[in-house]
């Protein structure tokens, strides 16, 4: 339930556009959410959207995926097997920076007269867009026109174009572009204040500094993560006006200089390109190398080539993965066709910048548009973000479970800590090692290592990718498997049945309880498909097998007693409500006082001690209901309807990946109302700033579970054991309409959902069998689309 | 069930003596131990027992009760509601040192060729003594006699009295007596050293410094408590040789040394007063005429009156408070007569010596003989300690409980913050905010709030004391009584009974439990025990009540609330096995593996991730067991027989707090060895170094629990309900006796167990009416004395 309504677009920020997020006047209000919606990001390099003329800046953070600084992790009172490490991502060398002087008086956005202002995130070209007309004080007209962009096609490149024309007048013209890797004049804002080793002495140690002729190149190094930075700039001036350059490099900081004696109407147009390349082996001088390259590279093919493959690779992306709303009239609230196109966009636009690039990484939380949760992954990667990417780029999805299984040694120690067999991924970390410094809401959460089976099982049944299953993903069923066996057991007291204590479900409001039906349900699924993989990989690819038990040691018994708890896993079953008890003491919790906590009490983590939290009914994001939704076949429409009706009121909300799942569920059972609310809500958790807190990043996981609402909420898209399968719900409108595409074993489908029928299109590959409501549709190159009936219960 | 067995005492050291605790060679080995052992103290003031010469020293501790420095916590992952402030007992000056040297070379024991060494805490004259011959390098023989004492009488002082005799030479003597605040030479034992803001930088900031002739003044205040130290000494030295003296004062050390050329024979002998005054609120100025006056009075009266006052003091405390034991032999490992009685008045001693003259305080868990827990403030002290107290010493008890009720405007505010009404007593604490870094086994152990009211009812009951009640008691009862109310509530899934949740019990190896056992019978207890007493004073003293109504706003419906939820408090009863589980959870988790765990891995929270601990059946404390003891009559023996049969193979004993309850409770079920086997371990816990972390300091609560077992335990003293009552045990041998004292109402009773016979005696007092077993028994003036039959079960 809505506990409180702050679904509030600013008004007047974001006009509504199908293909750009536009700003039209300059808000200092909404300048720091503003630099994190106008990030730009390639999901290795990310910049916040602040402006180029390093003015005024809230947190000027600039990521790159993967660079951190660790810490040792100060307790109030420690105890034996917490996490000792933390890591923080660092705010590298900002490059941005141009500094504008027109008759030397620099231009300063909050000061400066503007006959024009636009700024707006091109989702068509990725790029971010500037024209402003400024005049000075002394009535001189200057027009600036910016475009920047952070390289999807080549990792380690960003460049900006700069054109100022003075229109009116002769001026004195000064272009300062600058990078630095000094963030003392900022607020401090990439380490977490509570940490005191954050607070202390500078974060990037210089290693090496040079310039030649208007390139520059820094490079510094972490002082406990051992890792490197390189970062350069280089430059190229075209203007008919007379200028001249001066190039300065410090430790901390390049600089170059372009003095211009702009005539009227003669445009000055500065492009300059920025390289970032790091590394935890390499050496400073390999590093600076590797930038100049990438900067000699840059500059050989220019900036058009650079535009051009920017374009094509996002076609090839909106090609595949564009969610296409039409026909949408002002519903319920909802906004209108226009701006849900956009609100649709613009998640999709940010979870690939998100992920596009992060080869040998994990996605952030906020991607790389802001500091928050310091960088670190979690399992929303997993299960809000992964789905959209298996079907839509199932190569960036590879690459991020590949990333899982490069932590797997890593997760074996911590396993052992925990005094558990396997594997035990950590709850957050950016270096594999777990970074969570509260048990109860972090480790405890051992439902990390299902979340991350299920998504590879996902992976494999829509990609076919039997390759990655032999190689990578059955050692880490092996493992997870494993951790599942040893941290469960067989209970006399429950009849036999397989029961795990002592963990925390996805509700961080309910900790370190017994039998979390989530969990307990995930693990099932866990035990189950190691169980199944690692049969058939014995019976039908005997080698593999045997290259898998001589790296873990498996022994098929083993596999047997998976087996085992998983058909007897402990699932309880609550007659007297006819629901699932969410573990085994929730039920018997005081419902928390609704009724009596204001508005401003929530989130309720920040205004009550986790001990009154933890003994009363409150969730904070959906559990049940998510299980619900990632196993729907193991509920009944009736058991559905009931566990929602007693889930949603319970449910504030105060985590952001509630609200997409809760609409998905609520389609399902007919609740339509309360899915527009709730798909609303996911929808503009960026753009309506809902929880108050995008100033500090986006909010990746929500963004990829909006992608779930339209693809799996109302188009009905199931996908369970391997069959893809659609059973459409309601369209909000007579006229609505919903297309997408779906990427399955190396074909392409096209979904078009109207009211009344659902159309699927075979749109590449030879053909496709898939299941609509309770019959099969074949799709193949001779008859490639199929349109079917939607049939709908009567209306609620 | 004693999993590891480290109950071997250390050979030789501790020679039987039924009065004194002696040591007879240096051992290095012990250095550290020796240091708790014999330490000094009166509850204000407490020495470690270091050598006068001041090396070797493992750990110089001197402490001031409540004399603490203040530091803001850090979390690995903050919270609302965590605690804020660290509180940690400081180090202060160290005024022990005698420097000694003989021809100019140091004495220093590790290498002095000793021809004897005598040791011994004298718990008759409240001293510790010291005889040493040592022979110089150059062949002198040189005898040191030392005695030792923190005044119980004068609170504010401590003296030594240092007499140099050279036998068989002559020889330049110098005796330096130094103080100093300077401990960077020592271990930095004083602050906890995971605490960032402990390390650096000193704890006692300079204020003032002085010195005149002989005496030396410093003055030292801490930087974040704002508290302010004054130290001084003054000397006489006594001798018929010549002799010549300097004095030096710097910032943090006072210095005064005594040249003396010795003649064969004579002795030179020096004593020492020490002064120590603190504040929190005065200044530096006001403390050091303090420290001038108590020195000023301790000259003027001169050692002798000093150690008469010392003498007299300890009369007083063993005439009332001995519990004697005789006709032991060795019986099942037990130790003799002799060794049990010198254990007995060891741990009684250093009771005393914690709590005599802890006025305005609380008795830290070490006492004032190390820094371990900081100096902090437990529930022990109300449920371990104060039995004894309130039957030997009320007046100490009284200040005690005091000290809980000027701790409740603070406890108040806690409650606030955890969303209770009322008041929550802190965990742990110095200062009476909480200073508990780990909710889970910190602060939800809200049965403390409990515990400090049984203990308060028990001092009313033993002493009468209705007007500590009316104006103090009473005051925390509502507030407690309040909180219990706030923290659970009538639960309709439980039958409408009253369900307290998200609780941790005694035992911290089950943490945030619902319906701990042992917090709803002691909610239930303080519940009952308030509602009883508030309608009492309504009815019979009015007034009192109007002003108790003032001063809290009670309503006469809360009292029915509390009436109404101790009637319908929840105890759960687990039919299948015959027990109370020790909460809802606990029966369903998976038994701990102890037949494969070693030794070495105890105690387990040291080895162990507290997730992997929590999610088993294994306890740290008696917790059940400990319900079993404090309200013993609320079961039957049947069912005491079964829980301590099922709790008892479950319990490490990790904590010191747990062996002397198992005694007292295998004691009444008729587990006759298993209950000496506990008697053992808890009455040797430091002698014998159980937990192998005496050097930490001597266990203040297992020291209490240890008077408990005898009087409790084998004496069957029980309690409840306002009246006196004895169900003796069986004793070890035929021919064992124990005898002890009570103080009840104003009257001192005296009772004597033996074999077959209980023999009570009214020592003070008109008349006293008890029961034994199940008969009254009435005690006058006329008729002081009577002895009954003891009953026993048929022997098992």
């Amino acid at each position: 339930m809505l506990h409180r309504e702050r679904v509030i677009p600013p008004p007047g920020v974001y006009p509504a556009d199908e293909w750009n997020l536009i700003e039209t006047k300059f808000s200092p209000k909404f300048a720091e959410m503003s630099e994190t919606i106008f990030a730009l990001s390639n999901g290795y390099l990310g910049m916040r959207g602040c402006f180029e003329e390093g003015a005024p800046v809230v947190n000027d953070g600039t990521y790159i995926n993967g660079f951190y600084e660790e810490w040792p992790i100060v307790y109030g009172e420690e105890a034996y097997g917490y996490a000792q490490t933390g890591q923080t991502i660092v705010n590298v060398t900002d490059s941005r920076i141009i500094k504008l002087y027109v008759d030397d008086e620099p231009f300063y956005l909050p000061r400066a007269h503007l006959l024009k202002f636009d700024r707006r995130l091109n989702m068509k070209t990725g790029t971010l867009d500037r024209e402003i007309l400024w005049e000075t004080p002394a009535g001189k007209h200057v027009l600036i026109k910016s475009r920047r962009l952070v390289s999807l096609e080549h990792r380690h490149l960003a460049a900006i174009s700069y054109e100022v024309t003075v229109l009116n007048a002769q001026a004195p013209v000064v272009l300062s572009s600058e990078m630095t890797a000094d963030h003392s004049h900022a607020a401090r804002a990439d380490f977490d204040p509570r940490n005191p080793a954050a607070r202390q002495g500078r974060i990037l140690q210089p290693r090496r500094h040079y310039f030649d002729e208007q390139r520059a190149v820094l490079c510094h190094g972490t002082e406990r993560s051992k890792m490197i930075l390189g970062c350069a700039i280089d430059h190229e001036l075209v203007t008919d006006c007379p200028f001249s350059s001066k190039t300065k490099c410090r430790e901390d900081t390049g600089q170059v200089v372009f003095m211009i004696d702009a005539e009227p109407g003669q445009s000055i147009h500065l492009t300059k390109y920025m390289a970032y390349h790091t590394s935890a082996t390499a050496p400073p001088q390999e590093i600076c190398e590797r930038v100049e390259r990438t900067l000699d590279r840059a500059v050989s093919h220019g900036l058009p080539e650079l535009y051009s493959s920017q374009e094509r690779y996002l076609e090839r992306f909106w090609r595949t993965s564009d969610l296409q709303i039409s026909g949408i009239e002002e519903v319920r609230g909802l906004r209108t066709t226009t701006e849900i196109q956009q609100a649709i966009r613009f998640n999709l636009f940010h979870v690939l910048q998100a992920s596009a690039r992060a080869e040998g990484t994990g996605v952030p939380a906020k991607g790389l548009t802001g500091h928050a949760y310091e960088g670190h992954y979690f399992w929303d990667t997993e299960i809000y973000l992964l789905p959209f990417l298996i079907y839509t780029s199932p190569g960036i999805a590879k690459n991020i479970l590949m990333f899982r299984y490069n932590m797997l040694e890593q997760a074996r120690a911590r396993a052992k800590t925990l005094s558990l067999k396997g594997a035990l991924y950590p709850w957050r970390t950016i270096s594999g090692e777990e970074a969570s410094a509260d048990y109860a809401a972090g480790t405890a959460q051992y439902h990390i290592n299902a979340d991350i089976m299920y998504a590879l099982r996902k992976y494999v049944h829509a990609t076919g990718d039997v390759e990655f299953l032999d190689h990578y993903g059955a050692e880490m069923l092996i493992e997870t498997a494993r951790s599942w066996a040893s941290l469960g057991f067989f209970s006399d007291r429950k009849g036999g049945k397989f029961c795990i204590n002592g963990v925390t479900g996805p509700d961080e409001y309910n900790t370190v309880v017994n039998n979390n039906t989530y969990t307990n349900l995930m693990a099932r699924e866990n035990l189950h498909y190691a169980a199944d993989v690692l049969r058939t990989i014995q019976k039908e690819r005997p080698k593999v097998f045997q290259t898998l038990t001589h790296r873990t040691g498996l022994e098929i018994s083993e596999v047997d007693t998976w087996q085992r708890a998983a058909d007897n896993m402990y699932i309880a079953y609550d007659e007297q409500l006819g629901i699932y008890p969410q573990d085994d003491s929730f039920l018997s919790k005081r419902r928390w006082d609704f009724e009596n906590t204001p508005p401003e009490k929530y989130p309720l983590l920040l205004n009550y001690h986790p001990l009154t939290i933890y003994r009363h009914q409150v969730i904070k994001q959906a559990d049940i209901v998510l299980a619900m939704f990632l196993l729907e076949h193991e509920f009944s429409l009736e058991e559905k309807k009931r566990n929602f009706a007693y889930y949603d009121p319970l449910t504030t909300g105060d985590s952001s990946l509630s609200s997409c799942i809760q609409a998905i569920v609520a389609a399902e059972i007919g609740e339509f109302d309360t899915a527009l609310t709730y798909a609303r809500v996911a929808l503009l958790m960026d753009l309506a700033d809902v929880g108050g807190n995008v100033k500090d990043g986006v909010h990746i996981a929500s963004m990829g579970g909006c992608w779930m609402v339209m693809a799996y909420g109302f188009a009905g898209l199931r996908d369970h054991g391997g069959t893809l399968a659609f059973r459409p719900r309601q369209t909000p409108g007579h006229a609505a309409k919903l297309g997408f595409n779906l990427r399955w074993r190396g074909s392409l489908l096209h979904v078009k959902i109207a009211w009344d029928s659902a159309c699927y299109t075979l749109v590449e590959g030879n053909e496709l069998t898939l299941r609509h409501e309770d019959e099969e549709v074949r799709l193949t190159r001779e008859k490639p689309s199929d349109t079917r009936p939607i049939t709908r219960p009567a209306a609620g």
